[in-house]
């Protein structure tokens, strides 16, 4: 049996990018009975950069929602917003406590900030401390993440070595990171990786009208209708790519080649298989994101689950630091 | 009526330069009815220099029941330990993201220790945010201590401002730093200031026999017994003039003067007055030392009483933040 973790930040509702990149792949994982699979709303994070309280109410929410849209099954699993567990900050002081300073600032997470020191907060320094906290509390073996947090797995192995060294036996699990390339490969609309941060995503819970809007403002080059087009080359289509069926997509990619089919064309069909793709999931988005009691509930039970298992981690730290009675 | 607020790591078992330096101030102050006193024992913190888990339960009991051999009126006051109640490391999480990374790098406890970064662990480079919700959590009015402090305080000062800021209201309360001067004059038994980590210290619950062996290894000039001596230049007698009454002090300052009365007499002279003024804090600090129950019930109750007051407070910051339901 396999523990699978996953968190996401709430500092954003979730886009194309995470559903396809984090959010699916970590439910398929987590309908494999050999897996048990703990997600969990990164709200604590997401105040290293959002300050905003109701935007990040709103963004909970959102998150939460998308995973409910997208068949997780939260009873089989275990399903809780970070903040609602004490046991995350908790831990993450102790941890603190082994790990050495020049390994957060070597982190390349942090240098990549460093030219510009006074906009960084210290929760922004040590989160990868906090991040360990997330894992270790729940024993999880495996930890799905893009390559860009591999070096925080490996920070995470490195404190639970030195506490375990400490405690003289293995109190602490040793997590695995799982790569899964697919991560890097969703464009956003401008070509580059799709994220909030570069505002190019496509949020595929907007309205139909603003959806629409986005897919119109996809990059693409100035050939005309008739003109034969790239399809590998073009925006519109690896993203029609992702979301069509095979059929679809090569009927698409013979209309790019053989020319008469303009990028207003393809950037519709794209609007429509979205819409066609996720109208099941649009519909329980939306269902949740109006019924907050039901949503209110659910995530209260999961952390009623969550918060077990962390205190029984926290229990076997404590004793070993002299913190318990 | 003023929030009095005073912390003491638990990296140690309190000795006379703790007691006369902060304990009893503490417990002084706590007397005025105008004032209401919180009373922690700084377990977290310890954990920044103290691994030993063992060790660290033993220096809580200790602290614990120093501050009830001095008369510390628990039922009057709220005295609990730090690691019991989780809304410390929950705080300083939120506050550690309103602290720029450059305000904890130019700490000067930080810089002091910045020629051996590999020895500095996480916790040690953030503690001062972990202090600030120490403070802030309480809404502490005033704060005594130190000198070395008083730069802590205003980084406590200079985060809530900024919470603040955002919150648009003022939810945390700026506290003032209550600096005693008579902190900083309380030799060790070499001279420089008293302190654990000098090795200088001396510990006035010791049994009889290990008491007396500290005492006469008081530094001492190499004047014979006929010898006039100085008493302002020798640390057996400003030892001395900090536990005796006046009269006993005048005694001893012209038996210097007059010569014939050796360093031997004035260090067991000492050591009989640390035994008689001592007399009951040893008795009811042995007794809690044995009775572990009793100590446990008497901070469970603290720290239910604390857990309240902090409790109302994070509920004001999640609030702001957008955490709450």
């Amino acid at each position: 049996m396999a523990r699978i973790l996953t968190g996401i930040q709430s500092s954003g509702r979730p886009h194309l990018g995470n559903i396809l990149g984090a959010i699916l792949p970590a439910i398929e994982l987590s309908k494999n009975p050999q897996n048990e699979s703990f997600f969990f709303i990164a709200d604590l994070h997401s105040l290293t950069s959002l300050k905003d309280g109701v935007q990040r109410a709103e963004y909970v929410r959102a998150i939460a929602s998308t995973w409910l849209a997208f068949g997780f099954d939260f009873r089989q699993n275990t399903f809780w917003r970070q903040s609602r567990v004490q046991e995350h900050t908790e831990l993450a002081w102790y941890l603190s406590c082994f790990t050495p300073f020049p390994m957060l600032a070597n982190a390349t997470s942090f240098k990549e900030k460093s030219e510009k020191l006074a906009d960084v907060n210290a929760g922004l320094f040590t989160y990868p401390v906090l991040q360990a906290a997330d894992i270790l509390l729940y024993d999880a073996n495996i930890i799905p993440v893009g390559k860009d947090q591999k070096q925080h797995l490996e920070m995470t192995k490195d404190i639970a070595s030195r506490f375990n060294q400490l405690a003289g036996e293995d109190i602490l699990v040793l997590p695995e990171p799982k790569i899964d390339e697919r991560i890097m490969t969703i464009p956003g609309i401008d070509g580059q990786k799709m994220s909030k941060s570069y505002h190019n995503y496509i949020d595929i819970f907007l309205p139909e009208n603003e959806l629409k809007k986005i897919t119109k403002k996809i990059l693409s080059d100035s050939k005309g209708l008739d003109d034969p087009k790239d399809p590998d080359g073009d925006i519109t289509f690896k993203l029609y790519s992702l979301v069509a069926s095979d059929d679809e997509i090569a009927a698409m990619r013979s209309n790019y080649v053989n020319g008469g089919y303009g990028y207003g064309h393809a950037k519709q069909a794209l609007y429509e298989c979205i819409l066609q793709k996720f109208e099941e999931p649009r519909r329980i988005f939306n269902y949740y994101m109006e019924n907050n009691d039901e949503l209110e509930k659910i995530l209260t039970e999961g952390e009623e689950k969550a918060r077990q298992i962390a205190r029984h981690t926290i229990g076997k730290v404590r004793s070993v630091l002299g913190f318990s009675s």
